[in-house]
This record gives structure tokens, sequence and C-alpha cells, in this order.
């Protein structure tokens, strides 16, 4: 492990091979033997589970209730919302035929017989197949809201693909709301992007930007797409999440329309929200360095280890008593504890493997250190070594624990807010992205047509209007015409 | 709802069309735009998750990680495991193209450009895929064991399809285990029976017959078949969970050796396991009765309804502040409440509304049960009502759901147990299965070929070979070859 950890790129040297390395080194990911699909590894897919726990419970603080949807959706649905076939439904997996036969040569061959009359999708996205069904659900608007959540795995055929960032099979969870009005359907829309925020900040300590995409930019079907985008270490910007105000369109294409309060018929109001595991991305790249990951306590599957350093047996089983005596007290409090007394592996061996994968906390107890009652304590963001008594330890490390979930989400402010820059002129712009790179806050004079120059010219997209946008009279640093905000700019993953 | 509850055919009547109303009218699950892939409702899949969760805690108890493998599997894979491809890779899923593009007549149609080289097949199970990926992960005996489950959507094509019991996807968790003896693998196949049989058992309520399989009923690729078999109110048997010890056939398929603590290369033991939502239909038919859906309370979204009797505003205010008092002394004993003020819902339709889907205990309070500070309590299992204080109501509701799920177990087992019958002539045998149906034990040659013929003959199938089961000589009802122990045989779903 001290070999292969020697082996991480810095991220100076090559951020992306950085990246690459460390999903693999950390044992989160690595690629399959499918073109595209991602193997998601034990410690991976612990760090998933915590997050699916955090946003599954905070959906059913927000009233919603999860459901199951079918994984394969009849190739004419796509076909039914415009815009929706347009953004969607071109790369993706297509099922044409339901059996295979022996070959007589050995092996199997697809059955030329049992082919689909309709061949099916793989769901690159749910709408088209849950609108299908909400039609069977709504009859009048005592059946709204429907409030209804599924996690599930959907499939995008991707030609570059990356782990966690952008994968042919991701996992994901996607809300499908409908509503009896408009207003109803973009609070709620509003709500789950403020969900997504408050997610991002409490469990990843990850700041993000809040705020609406450009039509350009907005989901395929949507009348209104909200975003949250958050800075990587290499200024690059990551949609971490967005949440859709549909309007009628999938009511439309579907035709779901409900009996009114007034008696009228009228189409149902919609909502879409997703996050996937792109988030893995997000999170591993937001806070990690060149000894490897930094999770924040709170999406740390094990968040404290405990190693002993000893001459003879002996020794390490006074040590191993004194670390479960602690690993009983820090568990009483929530804390999970990882004792590592294997004896065949160098303790160096050791510290390099748990700050590859980013234990937070990493308490040491040597010969002098049980005599003296104490423990070194190394917390993983700071890398800093600090003596404490072992009495009372445990409330140390809850602290410290605490402290380090809040000092990483500062550090990362600290990081975005330094990486925001205004700018008025294309020169600037220009400039800003290729030597400092990060958000760049720029008058637009809001036509797609400029949106689209700027993207070809500078690879540089509208992250999003934020919410926080004021107005501000000036000129598009393009095309010199009117602006009336500010929009966020970044190159992007 | 009352008028949709009249229309619950009873088990008497039709018990295969009471199991199809009582799922759709209960909420748990419909049938979809997609042939033979269901759509589980929130109702349906807020149980399922209790499930999961119970599952999951026990599989991490015996120390089980989750992981994440690809969707899809080359169609080459299958082909490396002859018998694997014989029970598996036909009836499925299979994908061919990865683009659609716009058809100038309209819609979308298949590009034919976009064709893969390889064909991908949706995943029945995954063994070729995760063999194919632990042969990266093993080299030696360090690396052993490997203790992995995945929870996931698989497909296998069929034709005749019924909520839950048998549909084209379906839920599932899949462990796939790896080991470096014989001896490992085949502990750890029988832990992991005997894990399903406790879930059974202590959630689901259900009593199950653990045994081997026939070689003839066994896993296609395993060695040793373990099943759990359940028994269904109309005599029928119901497969409710398997563990297979698939030997090294795996491991030579994919060529996964590691080197041995004698340092030499030995091919690796492997197990799989399973249960999917399948077992909802275990659950809903082992219990569930002519008013609806019967649930233990461990496994109820809801555990506890109440509905006030009132008349006009200011008594409803009464008793519902009456009711969050209970309710709140409920929920600090992790009881889950729902309180039913609608006042535009008459009390007979909740009632019958709450019976058809099973909630375990109704409190209803009239105006004379609040002068008498009282409350009817009524027990969905037994249908019976009881006058209680309301002062202490809390811990008589708790005693009541845990006598509850004791005597639903109960119940099950007397019925199960009355339903074993032991025959040792063919005429007999026939006739149990038609006049009674279900389990049978009977002599049996050990013959395929006899077993075959029995199918034949009766539509009855060796359902297992109890774990529990003594040698015991006799003759093979149908062939009078020498017998060496009783078998179970059922007709079966």
């Amino acid at each position: 492990m001290a070999k292969e950890l020697k082996e991480l790129t810095s991220r100076a040297e090559n951020y992306s091979q950085w990246y690459s390395d460390l999903v693999v080194k950390a044992g989160l990911a690595e690629s399959s033997a499918v073109r595209g699909c991602m193997v998601i590894k034990p410690y991976g897919y612990a760090i998933w589970e915590k997050m699916q726990r955090a946003l599954d419970d905070m959906f059913k603080e927000t009233g919603h209730v999860n459901a199951y949807f079918p994984l394969f959706i009849p190739k004419s649905f796509f076909s039914r919302e415009a815009d929706h076939v347009e953004g969607f439904a071109k790369e993706c997996a297509v099922v044409t035929h339901y059996r295979l036969k022996n070959n007589p040569d050995g092996g199997v061959v697809v059955d030329p017989d049992a082919k689909l009359e309709e061949e099916l999708i793989v769901r690159p996205t749910s709408e088209t197949i849950i609108w299908n069904t909400y039609k069977n659900w709504i009859q009048s608007y005592r059946d709204l809201p429907i409030l209804i959540n599924q996690w599930a795995n959907v499939v995008r055929w991707e030609m570059r693909t990356r782990l966690f960032l952008r994968t042919a099979e991701f996992l994901w969870q996607e809300g499908h709301t409908a509503h009896e009005t408009r207003e109803q359907a973009l609070e709620e829309a509003n709500k789950m992007i403020n969900v997504y925020e408050r997610f991002a900040r409490e469990w990843m300590a990850l700041p993000v930007i809040m705020g609406r995409k450009t039509a350009n930019e907005r989901f395929a079907g949507a009348e209104e797409t909200f975003t949250i985008e958050a800075l990587m270490q290499d200024g690059k910007a990551l949609q971490s999440g967005t949440s859709h105000f549909l309007g009628q369109n999938f009511a439309k294409a579907f035709d779901v329309q409900f009996a009114g309060r007034d008696g009228k018929l009228d189409y149902v109001w919609a909502t879409s929200w997703g996050v996937s595991t792109r988030l893995m991305g997000a999170l591993i790249m937001a806070h990690s360095d060149d000894n490897g990951l930094v999770l924040p306590p709170r999406l740390a599957p094990t968040q404290v280890v405990m190693i002993p350093i000893y001459k003879g047996e002996e020794e390490l089983r006074r040590m191993v008593a004194e670390m479960e005596t602690i690993a009983a007290k820090l568990k009483a409090k929530g804390i999970t504890v990882k004792i590592d007394d294997r004896d065949n592996v160098r303790s160096g061996f050791k510290f390099a493997e748990y700050e590859l994968k980013g234990i937070p906390v990493r308490i040491v107890i040597g010969p002098r250190d049980l005599a003296a009652r104490t423990a070194e304590v190394m917390r993983r963001d700071t890398l800093e070594k600090e003596s404490v008594a072992l009495e009372g330890i445990e409330d140390f490390i809850e602290k410290e624990l605490a402290d380090m979930q809040e000092q990483i989400y500062a550090k990362a402010v600290k990081f975005r807010d330094s990486m925001i820059t205004k700018v008025d002129t294309f020169e600037e712009f220009e400039r800003v992205l290729d030597e400092k790179g990060g958000f760049v806050l720029a008058p637009w004079d809001g036509t797609t047509e400029t949106e689209l120059e700027i993207k070809e010219r500078t690879k540089a997209t509208i992250r999003c209007i934020p919410f926080d946008t004021v107005d501000e009279e000036g000129v598009d640093m393009l095309t010199g015409k009117p602006s009336h905000r500010r929009v966020l700019f970044a190159r992007s993953y």
C-alpha cells in the first residue's frame, strides 16, 4: 500500500489522473468488463449508502414516499414529448430481442424469432413511463399532490466515461411529483433544490451555488431547471443536482387531466428532480488531497481507526484491551470505530492506507502513550497530531469530528469564494478562465446565440443564473448588447 | 372504497383472483405498460423497504458488505459456465443497439449504424459478471473471504406473469461470496439459508421448511441449492429464498485462482444466495383474509390508525387533541401511528380501507368513549374489538402488537403443520394433492427420472429434501424401488 500510495499522482501534476488513481486505489470504484459501466466497490458503496440514507430521510421529512417503476420504456413513449425526445432518447440502450438460443457452433446467439414488436429503451430517466402511469392514478384534485421518489439505476450511452462523473449506467434517485397548480409545482421544484443544497452543505460539506439554468441548458421537457453547482479543486464546476419545473408538458403528452375544485378539467402540473452517484465524484474531488481521500465525518463509513504500536503479544493484548474500552465509549456516542490489530502489516503501511481511505480520525497508542495514559490523535483533514489524555478521549474525539465537519466545509467555502471572479470584458473573461479558472460572474445579453458563441470560443458555459443575483444594468461582454444581470460561467465536468 | 372492497373476491371463490384483487386494491402494485413489468406502488414499496432494512441489517451482522455491479452482461459470459447458460441465458432481455434516431416520418427508430459488436444481456443474475470481476480481486488466500451482497433489479423474460410472484423485472438482493475452502463455502451457504429462515420467521411471521434441492431443481451452475419453502393458504408451496453452494464452477469458468497457505494455486470456492420481491407475494398470501391484507406488525409501514367518531368541529378538535397525546406516547415507543381526521370520508369507508390495507391496530374514539376515558381497539388479525382505558393505552397497544406478531406466526405454523401429510402410495399421493393440497412427505427412489414422471403426472415437484429428514427405509411410491428417506413434495407457485 505504501508503494501503491506513492503511485497516487499529485493534483498539481495531473488533476485528472489524481482523481482516477484515487477512486481506484481507495477502493471506491473501478471500470468493468462492460464498456462505460462501473463496479462500485464496497467502500465506495458504503459512502453512497450513507448519502442515500440521509437524502431518503430528507425526502420523507418533506412528505415524499418511494415507489418503483419499470426499467424499460416503450420506444414510442419518447416521441410523445417533443423536447424530451430531442434531449434524451438518442444515446441509449435498446432492447430488441427477448431470447438467446444455442449456437450449433457453441456458445449462444440471439434468437431472430424472438424480436420484440416494439423496442424497449433502458430508462435514461423515467418521466415518460411515470406520467403514463400517473394517468391512471389521477382523476380529481383529491388525488393530488402525488409526491413520489424512486431509487434506481439508469443508462445513458456515453462514449467518454469517467468513474462516478460520467458512466453509461449510474445509480440515482428521481422524484416525480404531480400538482394541482403551477404555483404548487414551482414551490416543489424550489423546495427540492433547497433540500439538495442543504444535503450538500450539511452532509457533504460542499458549498454549492443555487440558480436557474438558461433555456439552452434546461432539462429536455422542462420549463425551468434549478441546479446546484459545486466547484472542484481544479477550478472546474460540477453540476451536482437538478430540480425541474415541467409545467404541463408531460401531462399534455400523456393526457393526464384532473377535475379541479371548480369541476373543470385541467392538465396536471409536474416536477422532477434528481441526484446521482455523480455526487460521489463531487465529494471525492472537493476535499481530497495528495495523500488520498478526505471525507466529511458524517459520510465516513468508519470515522475512527485505532492502531497499536507494540512489541510482543503481551503488549498488544494490553493495548487492544485499552482500545476496546475506548471503542465502546465512542460507539455509545454513535461513532463508528475500527481497531486494526493486524500483526502482519507494518504500522507505516496502515497509516498510509487509512490516509488514502480518508478515515477522519486516527488514534495511535504506543508503549509510552500507554504509560502516560495518552494517545496520539491525528485528524485526516489537517494531518495535525495531538497528544490526548485517554481519560475522556471520547469527548475529545466527538468534538473533533464535529469540528472537522465544519472545518472541511469552511475550507471549501473559502476556496469557492476565492474562485468567483467578476469580469466585464471578454478578454478578462478568457484570461480568468485560462489562468485562474473557477466561477466567473459576467454580464450576458440573455440570448442563446451569445451563450453558444461563448461556449464555442471558451468551452465555458452558463452554469446558472444564481438565485441571489441582483439586477445590474451593463453590457454583454461579447456582443455589447444590454445585460440586466450577471450570470455564472465556468468550465465544467 | 367500501364498494371497491366488496369487489375483493373471496379466497374460497377464487384464490388466485383474490390475490390479484388484493395486490391492486390495497395499493401494493399494478401491471405497467411494459409487458411483464410491474409498478410497485408506495404502500407496497414501503413494506419492501422494511424487509430490505431488516435483511440488510442481518447481512451486515453476519459480516457482509454491499457493492454494485453492472446491469449488463456481455453475451459471451453466459457461455462460460455450461450449466449456467442452459438454465439462464435463454429468456432474457437483449440489448443490441445503443442509439435511436429521428424517423423522417415522425417518432424515433433504432439507428442501424449503432449496433453493438457484442450484444449485452440485462442481468438475470450476476454470477458471471461478478466472477469476472473477482478474478482481479483475488490473488492469495489473504484476499479471502469476499462477502459481498448487491441490491439490484434483474430481468428474466417471463410469458406468464403475476404481480410479485413472477414478473419480467423484479427487485432482489444477491449475495456472492468467495472462499478458501469447500467447507467454508458450504458453511456460508448454510448460514445464509438460516438467515433467510430467521427473517421469514421473525419478520414475516412465515414458517418455512429448510432443505436441499434435488439435482433436477438446483440452480444452474450450483453443486448444492438450499431453499426455504413456504406454504400458501391455498395449499401451494412457494419457494421463498435460495442459497447455493457453487463449488469451484464459476472460479473455473472465469479462471479465478488463488495462492493458498501452502503456496499452491487452487480455484476459489463460491456461494450465491438471494431473495426477491417475490417475498411480498409470500407475505400477502400467507396471512391475509377476505377483508384484505393482514400484515405482521413488524413489517407494517403504519402500525396503528386512529379514527375519531364525532359530531361537529368542536368535538373533532377535542378528539384529535386526545389522539395526538396518545400518538406521541406510541411514537416514543417506536410505534408508527396515523390519525385519520378526514372530514369528508365516512367512518365505515375508513374502517374498510384500513382493513384492506392491513393496519394491525385500529383505535376508534367516539363521544361515549371520550366521556368514559376509553377507546375501542381492534386487532386486524382477529378483527376482535375491545374497550381499553385511555390511561396506559400505549402499553396495551405495545403488548398487542407483539402478541399479534406471535399469533400470526403461530396461526401460520398451525396451518402449515396441518398441511403436511405423510403418504406411502401413489394413489394416496394423488388424492392428497387433489383433495387437500399442502406438503406431502413421501418416499422417493432418488432418481431424476422418477421425479420427472411424478411431476408430469401430478404437477407436484420435490420442493426439498428437508434438513430435518431422518433416514427411513421404504419403497418409492411410484417405482417400488428402495427409498432411504422421505422428501417434501407439493404443487407450487
